[in-house]
């Protein structure tokens, strides 16, 4: 939503894949968005149906929904257009040297797109991973954070081979938390064509985060701000070090950084604080049209 | 070579992948032995240039020679048209039911096939896959065949979801072996249009098990195996077991079965005893037109 | 039973262990084994009461009987004593360099010895351990003999740190069955004292392996011919490769050499071709007198 | 030196280990230790010479010194008496309900005591362990403290089994730093028969934490913050979590609680944050006899 709502943003594609949800409505998902926006030409490519790990994946419904978006669904008699896998390396050309890849979910696809297509994701601008936890607990384990965690293989790939390359983990989402007020401020919002929808989802996000988070003052926004920062840099404070992500034994999906006094720096940018009021101050500009 | 040689099997795409060479050295060596057949109407695909591992892949020219071959290589001024991946579910879907996958390399291509195209993986009519080691040695490692220890990963997913699968293992593979009388009978043979190359590539091959196989009469034909079982399959036993393979450490790459007198039984075939003398007369026929 | 009835060996005491059973059902056991053949004076010591790893042991009664020598038991007002631990080092010393010391079970309290008492183990003749599977299934596992995997940490320390070492692996001590035919005989020879209880015990053991190892003879004898083959070297044939224990993984307690054909050999002589026929004529000669 | 010059602990062994230095070396050290405060009569233990994981130990006289305290070294000619490891199931024994171990190196030698008297264990009456790190980098890894590090499974053992059990871990003890000035007044100080190798000790120490922790104000007493807490456990917070040691991969040594906000608390009490101004008050009530 945010992404169709700021101007400075030019959405070119929306890769779908398995995660919260299944592949299928996790496309049917991102076609409708697009739709009620009014912005069906974007293209919509369905990515990877399951993680490189050939476990079952659990989807979270009691977090995100029957379908993905919280009680939200696409009518029942919704038509839409899918592309090919194939559009991917012919978008990263034709938006040569300009293209920002976001990553919000579990990294299958922009692995498998890394192996098939090694020449292409060169010409990419950079990269923006939400993942990872660092010095905090978990959400998926104790350690782990969802995405690394539904696939560490390909998100240890994807930390290793991308360049120009921010992290936004879980121990700086979890703050950007968007409260009752403002959700409700924003659903009365008449400017943006998302409102109808936003109360509801808000309502059924924040009843899980209550109960897992006892105290939580909203429901944090993983997703936005890791698409936030790319226009709004300074919302975060950043650290620079090359992450890894555990494979297996209990560390599972944990990552982690080499933070010793001494240790050497790295090139990934890793986001660690939220400066609240300008997360806040984006939200509502972008989404109040203030 | 004994693909197309053999008028019983329908070469209908190769797809080529990073293995012994890399992608590119692969395709084109593809795109050439095709050439030397005349059928440069099947289409080459590029797959997978790097393992899901994000480790960087060995090569071992001291075994198939700096360009994949042995000693062979295309020419310089060898030109070839390459098939986008996309090719791939095309095909399936053409060749629906009927259609068999044989993999003789690391498996990370066929995994992202599954990974991405789940829908279209279900109209294949049968897996053959050359990997892993039983009860033997391994050639990578210790324990690990070099295929499944490549990629384990994308190696264990193939293994798990692949329907009607036949693996020939290295533990029967390792006995296919290709005598030196015979390959200089073939390199001799007129009706083969291959028989100008034969010579020098078993050469090459034969130096290198001469030296890591003290007393082999010979090369092993792998790759040859998995493919000739597909049309003759009395040249092997088999028994029916699923395997995995282990992911991390010292064992990593080495698959196993559940071999105890009383342990369940499952739904792959594994080759396990090769009958020479038909292995023979199979090549003889193809190979020598007798 | 073996070591007393054969007056080439000199059994000078007795470390009992968790494993089959507790540790302490184990010292009985040991007491009253002695006290059977009029021995007392051999000390017996308690030693690990579990493995190093944390799980808790599970004790197979269906193999071994709820007291661990199948159906036979001690009297239930036997009175024994029992020597500390202290005493290890002691006897080490007092045989310095012609003590040899037999594991036939989980390795943890000879890893403790080695751990507490360095210098001593240095005065140790000879190390015969029974445990590992070489390419064969395992027993506890597809992978795993019962002993390596029962602490796997403990083996492979072991199999790291001592010196003159010799294995009996699974795959030569399960040809080393005794029929039913000889046991009968045997459990009917006045000069032996333990006759009484030994057609009990073998058919105990026996019905547990007809249902595991369907069409077996007997029952392997894989502790004995540990104990046998000090006397008898014969019995078996050797290779010399050392041997490392996997300590995670679904390959945990999986025991293996590099048995490449151009890998390095090693010092420790692992048993792998049994002589049925020396191996029945000894234990004849022993338990019949002949 | 804390616990000798502090009349409210009554010192009743000491069990000296391979850790920063041999387990010889250690036992010198500590033989040495009771020597200068006159206290011989306490009865020094060797206890483990190594790891049951069977790498070489790394010592690190870069830290500790090339004999472990620092630049001090027991006089050559020093002569001392040693009890053997059966001392200490009668040390439990006798200070029955009422003996607290404190384990401020690897937990090799206390699982050792709990694998081969665990009835002797029930007897005691509370563990106090140094190691972890929660949340806060490692000081072995970028994930492990050394402590946990150096003997992963012990650790973890130790951390399974003991009952009434106290970490301090390095995010606490890191902080207990001993100032150089206060350092100095202790070492002038005449009541404390350790004072003049005070000095040159922290000297020896400080400079090391200089290099590897830039911009810290003197050396943090991890040892002594483990054994304060016992007499003065108000100096520090605790929380109640069961901790785990992870054993292999990369996150091996690496400590860990399920410290999410809806998972169950332990029955293990770690120390979290350091009061230092009561730390401070305590050295100085100590060391200067204030």
């Amino acid at each position: 939503m945010y992404c169709l709502l700021n101007a400075d943003i030019e959405l070119v594609g929306i890769v779908a894949s398995y995660g919260n949800v299944t592949k299928e409505e996790a496309t049917a998902n991102a076609a409708y968005l697009l739709d009620v926006a009014g912005r069906s030409d974007i293209p919509v490519i369905p990515g990877a149906s399951m993680p490189i790990t050939e476990e079952d994946t659990v989807f979270y419904p009691e977090i995100h929904g029957k379908n993905g978006i919280g009680p939200i669904q696409p009518p029942s008699n919704f038509q839409y257009q899918i592309y090919p896998f194939g559009t991917i390396p012919y978008l990263i050309e034709k938006y040569k040297n300009e293209l920002i890849v976001v990553d919000t979910g579990r990294s299958t696809t922009l692995a498998n797109v890394f192996i098939l297509f090694p020449d292409y994701v060169e010409m990419v601008h950079s990269f923006y991973v939400m993942g990872g936890a660092f010095f905090v607990p978990g959400n998926a384990t104790a350690l782990a954070e969802a995405n690394f965690y539904g696939d560490p293989n390909s998100s240890n790939f994807v930390l290793n081979k991308a360049h120009n390359l921010t992290i936004t983990p879980l121990n700086v989402t979890q703050h950007a938390v968007l409260t009752e007020d403002l959700a409700m401020e924003i659903s009365k919002n008449s400017k943006n064509y998302y409102s109808f929808m936003l109360e509801p989802i808000f309502e059924y996000y924040y009843e899980f985060y209550k109960k897992s988070v006892p105290g939580i003052q909203g429901a944090p926004m993983h997703d936005l701000l890791t698409i936030m920062v790319i226009v709004k840099p300074e919302i975060v404070d950043y650290i620079f070090y090359d992450a890894t992500v555990i494979e297996s034994t209990e560390a599972k999906g944990m990552s982690f950084i080499d933070y010793r006094p001494t240790s050497k720096k790295g090139k990934t940018r890793i986001a660690v604080n939220l400066h609240y009021d300008l997360f806040i101050k984006e939200l509502r500009r972008i989404m109040l049209k203030e």
